[in-house]
C-alpha cells in the first residue's frame, strides 16, 4: 500500500510504502494519511495487511480495535471497517485476504464516484453564487482545513465543486484558512496550486473580516462526522467560520459522502468524541528553512502548557446545506431523510 | 529610550536602546514596540528624539507624519502625538525638548494610573463570574492577542483585571489564543508565566469549542480603536471570538483607556483603516530550534500568495461592556457618554 506522506507536504512530495498493520495504524494516527473519506479506505487496507499476516477472527478483531483507536472522531473509519467485517466474518480465513482487497478496491472506486457526484451538485451552488454576484470578476470560496483530493481517494469533498467549477471555466478563487495547529490549509494551497486554481492563504483569524467586507461568496468545508440531525463535526475552527457566515449572510455548505453521516446520533455536542491530540502540535510548528530543510521550531515559552482539541461542532442551524452524493439537502433530519429514505424508521 | 524588543519574545528578553526618530519609527512599524497604549507613549518619545536633532516646526511636522504612518489603525498613537503638538507648538524651539520629555513622563504615568483603574473595575467582573460559577475550581478567562504590560506602560488593559484577581487570591486561569500571524498570544503566555498566573495556550481555532463546553467564564480583550458608538477594532480574529461568546452566552468585555476611543466616528466598518501588513508574516513563522536558535521557517508552498489584515471590527452588539478607567459602560454611544459627559454635543 503506497501513500503520500501528508506530514511532509507542502514542502516535499514523499511516497511511503506500508506493508503491515502497525505501519498503517501509525500513518493514520500521525496524520500521514488523513481526511475522513481517505482514512476510511486506508483503514480497510490496514485490515487487509493484518489479515495477510494472520487471517483468524482474533487477528481481525485486534486489527479493527487498533485501527478504531487511531482517530476517535471520524465515523468513516469505523463504518468502513464494520462493513468490511460483515463481508469477511462469514468467510473461511483462507478466503479473507483476497476478499478484503476486493472490498478495498470497490470502496476506493465508490469514494471517487461519490466525490464526482458531490462535485456536480456543488457546482450548481457555485454557479448560483456567481449569478448572485454578477459583474464580479470572480467567485470567492472560503474553505477550512483540507477536504480535497489529499483527503479523499480523488477529487475531494469541499474542493470537488471548486475543481469542477475551475474546469468549467468559472473564475473561482479560494480563501484558504491556514488551519492551525496542523496547517492543513497549506495542503489545500498545495493542491490548488497543482490544479492551477487561484487562491490566497489567510490566517484562521481572517475569515470574519473577509466576510464582513463581502469578500466571500460561499463557504465550503468537509466534515468528519455529521449527525442524523445535520450537526457537523469538522476540524477545530469550523464553528467560528460558520458563525461569521451566518452573521454576514454568507451561505455555508458542508460537502460529505453519506458514509460520514452517523445515523445513530442526533446531538453532536456530547455524543461525538472530540479527539484531543498532542500539545506538541500547538507548541511547535514545522516549516522549511531558507536552506530547504524541513524543521520544527518551538513557538511557546517553555513554562506554558497547551491543549489541542482537533475538532469542533457546527450546529445545523448555522449550516445552509449539506452537499451529498445524492444532492443538496437541508441540514436537518427531514432534509437528510428525504435524500436517504431507506434510513427512515 | 529603552524598549523591550517584543519581536524576540518569548524566547529572548532583549532591551534595545533607541536614540533617533527613524529608529523609533522602525521599532513601532516592525512591532518591536506594540500595543495601542504603549505605541501612543512610544510615538511621543519618538517625537522628543526628533526634536533633539531639530526642534523646528518643520522637523516636528515631519516627525509626526512619519510616526503616524507607522501603524494606521490604532488611534492612541495619533491622539497622543496631537496632544503633544498642542503643547509644543506655542513654545519656542529651545524649550520644546524638555517640554516633550515632561509630557512623555506625564502620559506614561497617566497610562499606568489608567491601567490600575481598569484593573479595579475589571476585577469586579471577574468576581461576578466567580460567584456565578460557584463551586467551580477556577474562573476561566479567554483573551486574544496581548493586552498586558507589554502592550501598555505597566499592568495592561485586558490583562490588568486578571493580574488584580490573581493578586487578590482569586483562582483565575487564562485561555491564551495564539493570535496568528504574529503570535502575540505567546507574549501573553510569557507575561502570565512571569506573574505566575495559570494559563493554557490554544490555537485561534479553539475558542468556540471551549465556549460551547462551558470552559470560558468571560472573554477579556483590548482594542486598538473604539468608535463613539462602541464598535471595537482589535487584532484580527477578535470578531470571531465575540461571535462565539454571543452564541454561547459568555460575557465579552473590552478593556481600554479612553485614549483609544475615536469620538469622531460611529461606524467602524469602513471608517477605520485596517492595516494590511506584509504577507511574509503569514508565509513564515519564527520560533526556537532545538539548539536554542531563533529561526524563521516557511509554512506555505512557494506558489501560494497570502494576504495579511491586522485587525477586524467587532460590532458593539457583540460587546457586553467596555471597561474604561472611569468604570464599565455599555458598548453604545449612550453608555460611553454617561461615563464621559464632557464629550456630549
Amino acid at each position: 500500500m503506497e501513500i503520500i506522506d501528508q506530514t511532509r507536504l507542502p514542502h516535499e512530495l514523499h511516497i511511503s510504502r506500508l506493508t503491515t498493520l502497525p505501519q498503517m495504524a501509525h500513518a493514520i494516527e500521525a496524520m500521514q494519511v488523513r481526511g475522513a473519506p481517505l482514512i476510511g479506505v486506508a483503514a480497510c487496507y490496514g485490515l487487509a495487511l493484518a489479515l495477510r499476516a494472520d487471517a483468524s477472527d482474533a487477528s481481525m478483531e485486534a486489527a479493527i480495535a487498533a485501527l478504531c483507536a487511531t482517530r476517535p472522531t471520524a465515523v468513516n473509519l469505523r463504518s468502513r471497517l464494520f462493513e468490511l467485517r460483515d463481508v469477511l466474518e462469514p468467510l473461511p480465513p483462507a478466503k479473507r485476504v483476497p476478499a478484503a482487497y476486493e472490498f478495498c478496491e470497490r470502496v476506493a472506486a465508490e469514494e471517487i464516484d461519490i466525490s464526482r457526484r458531490i462535485a456536480e451538485h456543488g457546482l450548481v451552488l457555485i454557479e448560483q453564487a456567481r449569478k448572485k454576484r454578477a459583474g464580479q470578476s470572480r467567485v470567492n470560496v472560503l474553505t477550512h482545513c483540507n477536504a480535497g483530493w489529499l483527503a479523499t481517494v480523488d477529487w475531494g469533498t469541499a474542493l470537488a465543486p471548486v475543481y469542477q467549477a475551475h474546469r468549467a471555466g468559472i473564475p473561482v478563487h479560494v480563501w484558504v484558512d491556514e488551519t492551525r495547529p496542523r496547517n492543513q490549509g497549506y495542503l489545500t494551497a498545495w493542491e490548488l496550486a497543482q490544479e492551477g486554481v487561484p487562491h490566497t492563504v489567510v490566517v484562521d483569524n481572517a475569515g470574519g473580516h473577509l466576510m464582513q467586507h463581502g469578500e466571500v461568496d460561499l463557504c465550503l468545508v468537509g466534515t468528519d462526522r455529521t449527525t442524523a440531525a445535520g450537526d457537523v463535526c469538522n476540524k477545530i475552527g469550523t464553528y467560528l467560520k460558520a458563525l461569521a457566515a451566518h452573521d454576514n449572510g454568507v451561505p455555508f455548505y458542508v460537502a460529505l459522502p453519506s458514509s460520514s453521516i452517523d445515523w445513530n446520533i442526533t446531538h453532536a455536542l456530547g455524543q461525538i468524541p472530540i479527539e484531543q491530540r498532542s500539545d506538541g502540535e500547538v507548541h511547535e510548528v514545522a516549516g522549511m528553512t531558507s536552506e530547504g530543510r524541513t524543521l520544527s521550531v518551538r513557538l511557546s515559552p517553555r513554562e506554558s502548557q497547551a491543549i489541542n482539541y482537533a475538532f469542533d461542532v457546527t450546529p445545523s442551524r448555522l449550516v445552509t446545506g449539506l452537499i451529498t452524493e445524492r444532492g443538496v439537502s437541508a441540514a436537518s433530519q427531514e432534509g437528510l431523510l428525504a435524500l436517504y429514505p431507506e434510513r427512515r424508521g
